[in-house]
């Protein structure tokens, strides 16, 4: 089965996730970001499915995973269901549920991220807002972050495989989406970020092993994997990096 | 099989909409909220679960559900859990992901509305961050409740079973969590919400039938739904609700 994959084009987002789990499998898929407006791609495409009245099941937002007949959104959800086709996740009940809560904490965690600059939301551009965002991110790189990235480095550490991944001795999709999170902080948060990953080792070491994975490597080298930029859900604020 | 459900005493919070599904279908569980300290339970219930260093996975946050021998975290995880043994959700693939995502959906819902209170996070009281609730609110109220109200009347409109829930022709956890939500924002913004709910007739009664079921009512009944209050998820702040 071929996959299609809809997203705003430009930035990463929250398709990125969805995107490295294809990509890691191996999996054939059309990104339809990538193609132009006139070949019926692009934001366009995203709109049109959004507003099919013909869909019973209408998604809220993308990315929106097209899977046969089926169109699945909510970034965790495509997971989970990329997780049960493709070598992605335990196939016990127990450790689909277990990955499943690792990619919600770290939904939670990169919607924490995006609330940094955007802390009163999408409606008000960073500098209407940026004496929020300063207060909200100083609360966030002090208890939040480290709280977030202690946790998942316990996570590692109690994971009885020992070996680099989150779960069992297998890289899932937790793992992908884990280390994209740690590129996406390394880009907004540069000094914070270093600071945090200084006394987590096998954080650090999860996010090597990601991106020097064949596939993952040959697909950043791609051209395909946009630069992260400060229309994303990761932004780089140097006022905000302390 | 006796479920245990760990969450913080005092508020309805997230616990509610596991314990909503629990309470429909007549599981045997144990809230330890409701249990003394002296009693092993309470909040020291809890901060207990989260600091077992026996625990290979750990969870990150309440609320958490020991099923068995298992810890399961992240509410629509152990609402995806509980539709898998109860029946709170459709048996195949397709329906199974298509309640979830409808979950997720909510939670952001929710998620969003415990933003409009503190939008820069729990570090701060509401006193310290009232303008910014302002700010946030405001375009919540505008723009964002009815992006939401609007999508899920949808759903109830084009599903084909042209019931009163959301998938198929039976109550699932999804429509639970909807009732939920529908009563915390009745709560946090009475004027606001009847407003907004006046156009849409199929989540107002999506809300009836839910408190009309007989397990929910006798629940509601029975003192152990707590009441909301400004401790909690939803808040009411009368300079808010405009």
């Amino acid at each position: 089965m071929t996959y299609e994959l809809y997203y705003w084009p430009g930035i990463q987002g929250r398709g990125e996730f969805v995107r490295l789990a294809l990509e890691e499998a191996g999996a054939s898929y059309r990104d339809l970001a990538l193609v132009p407006e006139a070949k019926r791609g692009g934001a366009a495409a995203v709109v049109k499915v959004l507003n099919a009245r013909s869909n019973r099941r209408p998604p809220f937002a993308p990315p929106i995973l097209k899977a046969g007949r089926q169109f699945i959104a909510q970034t965790p959800n495509i997971l989970l269901y990329l997780g049960g086709h493709l070598p992605l996740a335990p196939r016990d009940e127990a450790g689909k549920l277990w990955t499943h809560q690792l990619q919600l904490t770290i939904s939670d965690l990169y919607l924490e991220i995006f609330s940094t600059h955007h802390p009163l939301g999408d409606a008000y551009g960073y500098e209407e807002q940026k004496s929020a965002a300063k207060r909200r991110t100083k609360d966030f790189l002090s208890t939040r972050l480290p709280k977030f990235l202690g946790y998942f480095e316990r996570v590692l550490e109690r994971n009885r495989a020992r070996g680099p991944w989150l779960v069992g001795t297998r890289l899932s999709y937790a793992d992908l989406s884990m280390a994209q999170v740690i590129a996406g902080l390394r880009y907004a948060f540069p000094t914070a970020t270093g600071k945090a990953l200084g006394s987590r080792p096998r954080l650090r070491s999860l996010y090597d092993r990601v991106f020097e994975r064949p596939r993952i490597a040959l697909y950043a080298a791609s051209g395909r994997r946009l630069a992260f930029n400060n229309e994303d859900l990761f932004r780089h604020y140097p006022e905000l990096d302390r």
